[in-house]
C-alpha cells in the first residue's frame, strides 16, 4: 500500500525535526517534503547532525511541501497558519497546525491574547481541537486540527477525570508547571544561553501565559461551566519535559478512593495515559521521548486539598507525538502507529 | 580582640561543610574544632578536595569539639542533638542546631512526624526558633537555638507580610516548591545517582513532607490563628536553591499596590530580604552561595489569587548561613557579619 | 516465523535494561526471561518506571533465563561470567559477554589487570571478540562472543585505518577519551552522587584503566606488531557517551587527503560508522541512543600529529546495540535489524 | 588610606562582571567605574541581578572609565585595546587587558593568527605578559599588562617544570583541554543554547585555535628554544574550569620521583599553585570559583609518557583573578589581596 505523503512546514525548529523523526518510524506514512525559511537549501541533517544518513533530506519552500504532501503539519509563529492552512484546504489537503491560530474559539478571547483576528471564520469553524483523549471522535476523519500546546495537553489531562465527576471544586484551580527549555524553541537567547540557565530556576510570565485561555476552554467545556486557572509556568534547566502539577479543593466527603477510581474508568483504554500507582509520583524523565502522559493523584486530608500531577514530554504528547496521533485519527490508522516507542531509560 | 571559638559536629555534611566555609571567612569567629563519625582523623580538605590549603583541619570527637569550642553548630541526624544540646547547656556552651529536635513547640506535633519525644521539656522551653527576619528579638542573646529548615526559612518569608496584615485568606494556603539536591545530603542513594537525577524532575513526598508543621507552627504564630498548609516538594536537578511558589487567595478589594506596599514596609532594612521589581521572578540562581532571600509577588485578578515567590540557597540561608546569623544575634554581633558575600554570577 | 529467544542475566543493570530496551524492537528477536540479583521478583518497570506498559516481565533468576532462552546476554560483574558460559556451551545456548572475562587472549594479561584466571581454556579458545566492523567474519555463526567494552570499541575504531594503511608510527599512540557517567554502572556511589558529580571533570585511572590491555591487543592484531598506548579516561558530567581523541605522530610525506581516502576506503559500507565532512568535530551527542560510530579526521601540520576523534554511546555502540549487533550475525540475521534507529536530536 | 581607583571597560561580559565581582571583596581596590556599550545607563544589577544590593553601578562609556581610574582592566573583541592602551599610557593609568592584543611579542605571529597589526609597535614593546608564577619579577610595577588568555595560563603551569628541567623531550607535546562554557563569552549563539549543548561533548577548533601561538611563545621562552604544541581543545557541559590534560615523552632514565621533585621546587611558595598528592587527579570542580591552578602528575612507565593534568577556573586563574594578581604586583600590594577566596565545595 502506498504510504501516506508528509510534509512539514517549519521543519528545522524543535517541533518540526521532531515531527520528522517520528514520521520516519511510522508504517504507514513517509515523509515527503520539508520547508524552512532559515535554512533552505540546506540538509535537515546539516541542521541535526544526529540525523545524519537518516534524514538527509533537503528544505524547499512551503511551495513544495504543499505540493507534494497529502498531509502538511506546520510548525509556525503563530498568525502564519491561516492563509496555510486555507491554500491546504483548497486543495484538499489535510493540515495540522502545531501553533496557537486555530486552537481557541472565541475570536475575542484570541484577539485579547494573542493580538490578531480570525482571518476566515468558516475556517475556524472547520478546525477541530486536537486533543484526542478528550476528543477524539471529534477528530476521527477531519482535515483541519489544531494540535494543543504542552501545558494546555498536561494540564487538562490531570484534571479532567476529578472535573467532570464532580470531585472537586471548580472554583480555585491552580496549574504550577514546570516545563523543560526545549519549550522555547531553538533559536538562541540571553535566558537559554547555558551558562545562564544551567543551575538556574524561576517562574516566567506569572499568570500571564497564553496558555491560560486554551486550558480554561478545555477545563469549561468537560465542566460544562466556566472555569478560570491560576496558572504559573516555570523553567527547567532539563532538555525536555513538562511536569503540571494541578490543584483543587475536594468537595466534601469525597475520598481518595472515588477519585482514584474516576481516574481509572475514565482513561481505561488509553494506551498513552499511564495512571501510576498509589504513591508514586510523575516524573518527566519516565515519559522522555514518548507519547505517554503519567499521572499521579495524592489528596491532602488536612487541608482538604486535591493534587494532580501530569508528566509529558513536551515535544512529543506537548506537541509532535500528539500530532501524529491526531494524524492516525484523521486518517484512520491505528491511533498508537509510530508512537510504540521503547525510551531509553536514563 | 579574641575570635570566638566555633565548633562543628557533623562537620563533613553538606551543612557542616558551609557552615566551615562562612566561619572562615568571619572578621570575629574561628573554626576552633570539628567532629565527623565517618571521617574521623581525615582532613576535612581530604573529603572537600576544594577546600585544600584553605581548611586542612582534621576531624576529631564530638567531645573535642565541645571541649574546644565557646558555640557548637551541630548538623546531625534527627534524635541525635538533644543530648549534645544538654551537654553545652550544662557547659555554658551556646548552641545551634541545624536539625529539627527543637524546633517544634508542641512534643504531640514532634512526635506525630518525627516518632520521638522530647527528653528534656525544660531543655525545650530555653530553646529559640532562629528565624531573624520573624523573631530576632528573641533570639538575641540566647544560648540554644533551633536553626529552621530550609523549605521552613522560604515559604513564610514569602507569605508572612500578606498574612499578619490580613491581605490574603488564612484557608487555602499552598506552597509548591522546589530543591535543589544538595537538601537531600551528601549520602549517595539511587535517586540522586547522576545518571538518574539528571534530566530528571519530580514531586516527593507529597502532601507529606516534615516540614509542613514547622512552616504551619510560623505561620500560626505570625497569623495569630491556626493555619494549615498544603505543601508539594519538588527535586531540582541542580545543586543549590529553593523556589518557594506560594498560593494564597485574595481578601476582597484587596490590590497589588496594598500587597506590595505591605512588603516593602515588613522587609525595610532586612539585608537579607531583597523585594524584586514589579514583574520580575525570583531564580534561584541569583541567591546561590548568599544568605539572601529574593521575593517576587504577583496577583491574577481574573482568579483573585495572590502569589509569592521565594528563592535562596538551601545551603546558606536555608542552613549555614541563617546559623551564622543566628550565631551573630546570639553574640551580639553585626547581624551581617561574614555574610555579606558577592557572588559569582555565573 | 518464531522469534529467538532472548535472556538477559543482570538485566537491572544499564547495559542489561538497554538490551532489553533492544531487543523489545528487534523484529526477529523477542525477550524471553530476565534476571537480577537484586531486584528478583520485582518488574523491570518497577526499576525502570520509563519501560511502564513495555516492558513489565518480573526478574528471575539465572537459572530461569537459561532455561528459557536461545540466547543469553550477560551483564555480570568480571569473574562470574565464566561458569554461564560454560553452562551454556553445554546445552547449546549462545552466549554473548558483556564483561571483561572472554575479551582478552592472554592469560597473562587477563591475570595481571584483573586478578583472575581462565577457569577452562578450551572455552577461552571458543571465544570470538565481537567487535564487528574489525572482525565480522569470525564473528558469524558463533555461541561464545566477548562484547568489548565501550573504550575499547571506540579508540580502535578511530584508529585503525591510519594504523593498518601504515600511515602513522606504531609507537607514540595516545588515547584521551571522555566517558558520560553511565558507564560506571547504576549503584551509587560517592564520586557519581548528583551533587558531586554535577559541575566537576577529572580524569581517573590515569594510565591504569583495565581497558587498556584490550585496546592494545586489538591495535597490535591490526597493526601485525605489538602497539602500546597511553590512555587517559575522563568523567564526563552527563550521561551517555564516549569521545576518544586519539593522537598519533604522522609518518613522513602522509597527507591528510590520503588519511581520509583510508578511512573511506575502510569504512565503505559500514552502515553504523559515519564518517564526517572535512572540518567538522565528532560530538557524543549526535550519537546518543545509537549504535554508530562517527569519526572525524585533522591534521596538524605544524607539529605533524594526526588527530582522530570518534564518538560513539557508550551504551549502544559502546554495550548493548553492539551485542546486539553481534547476535545479529551469530544468528544470519541482517547485521542491523533492529538497530536502525532514528535518534531524537535533542 | 585611599583605595586604588579601578575602572572597567567591558564590564557586562563574563570576565568583566567577575573582575567587578572580585575588586568588590578587595582589600586596597574599590571600583570607581564601568562600561559598557551594549547595556549603557544600565545597572550592572539588572543585567546580573545576583550582584542587586551589592553592586548597583551604572555602566557608562569607556571615557568615563578612563577619567575615573587609576587602573583600568579592558575586556574587548581583539584588535579594540590597542587605541585604549595607548590613551591610558598618555594619561598615566595602569592598563591590564584581558585580549590579546599585546599577547604576542611577534607581529608577524599575531598577523597570521589574529589577522591585525601592531598599531604602535613602542607599545607593544611595553608590554609584559601576566603569568605572575612564570614571568613575576617583569610584571612588577608595570603599566601595561597583556593578561594571559584560560588555555594559555593552564597549559604551560602544567608542562613548565619538566621543560625547563630537561625531563622530557621538548618535541611532541600535546595538550588535550577541556573548557567550561562561559569561555565561549555571554552572546548567546547557536552551539551555547541549552538544549544543543546540554548533554554534549566535542572538541573545536581542532589543531587550529589562537591560543596556540601563545602557549608556544610562553614554552619557547621557558625551554630556552623553540617549542611547538599540539592544541585540541573540548567544550564540556559545565559553567566554569578548564582542565588541561598535557602529554610529553619522558627523557630517557627520568623518573616520577624526580619530576615531582622539580614540580615542588618550582612551586614551593606559590600560593595559588596547589601540587596534588600522588595518585590525586586534578578536578575543575575543586579549583571553581577560586584563582587556584591545581596539578596532578602521572608517569606511564609502560609507554614512557609524563602526563601532568591543570585545572583552573577559567574566570578566575583563567582570566579576572590573574589580572587582580597582576594588579598586585604592578601596584605593590600583597600578590594574594583579594584572592584568599574560600569556595563553596559544591
Amino acid at each position: 500500500m502506498e504510504k501516506l505523503k508528509v510534509g512539514v512546514v517549519g521543519a528545522t525548529g524543535y517541533a518540526g525535526a521532531e515531527i520528522c523523526r517520528l514520521i520516519l518510524g511510522h508504517p504507514q506514512a513517509e515523509l515527503a517534503a520539508i520547508s524552512s525559511v532559515s535554512f533552505e537549501g540546506m540538509a535537515l541533517s546539516s541542521v541535526y547532525p544526529a540525523y545524519a544518513h537518516l534524514c538527509d533530506m533537503v528544505c524547499g519552500t512551503q511551495e513544495q511541501v504543499l505540493e507534494k504532501s497529502d498531509v502538511v503539519f506546520a510548525a509556525l509563529p503563530h498568525g502564519l497558519s491561516q492563509e496555510l492552512a486555507a491554500q491546504c484546504m483548497r486543495t484538499g489537503k489535510a493540515f495540522i497546525d502545531m501553533g496557537a491560530d486555530f486552537r481557541l474559539e472565541s475570536e475575542e478571547v484570541y484577539s485579547k491574547w494573542y493580538d490578531g483576528s480570525f482571518a476566515d471564520k468558516e475556517l475556524h469553524r472547520q478546525a477541530v481541537y486536537g486533543l484526542p483523549e478528550l476528543f477524539r471522535e471529534k477528530i476521527r476523519g477531519k482535515k483541519l486540527i489544531a494540535n494543543p500546546g504542552c501545558y494546555t495537553t498536561a494540564v487538562p489531562l490531570a484534571l479532567v477525570p476529578a472535573l467532570e465527576n464532580g470531585l472537586i471544586e471548580p472554583a480555585g484551580l491552580i496549574a504550577d508547571c514546570k516545563s523543560g527549555v526545549t519549550g522555547a524553541g531553538r533559536k538562541p537567547n540571553q535566558q537559554n544561553h547555558y551558562p545562564e540557565l544551567n543551575e538556574s530556576f524561576t517562574a516566567y510570565k506569572v499568570a500571564a501565559h497564553r496558555h491560560t485561555p486554551e486550558m480554561e476552554q478545555t477545563l469549561s467545556q468537560i465542566a460544562g461551566q466556566e472555569i478560570t486557572l491560576t496558572f504559573v509556568p516555570h523553567l527547567l534547566p532539563i532538555n525536555r519535559g513538562i511536569l503540571a502539577t494541578c490543584y483543587g479543593r475536594l468537595k466534601v466527603g469525597v475520598t481518595e478512593e472515588q477519585l482514584r477510581k474516576a481516574y481509572e474508568e475514565r482513561y481505561q483504554g488509553e494506551y498513552f495515559i499511564r495512571l501510576l500507582p498509589e504513591g508514586k509520583a510523575a516524573n518527566v524523565k519516565y515519559v522522555r521521548f514518548t507519547n505517554f502522559c503519567d499521572i499521579s493523584l495524592f489528596v491532602d486530608s488536612r487541608t482538604g486539598s486535591f493534587i494532580a500531577i501530569s508528566a509529558i514530554d513536551n515535544m512529543v504528547k506537548g506537541a509532535a507525538g500528539q500530532a501524529v496521533q491526531n494524524m492516525n485519527l484523521a486518517f484512520g490508522f491505528e491511533e498508537t502507529a509510530g508512537l510504540k516507542l521503547v525510551p531509553p531509560a536514563f
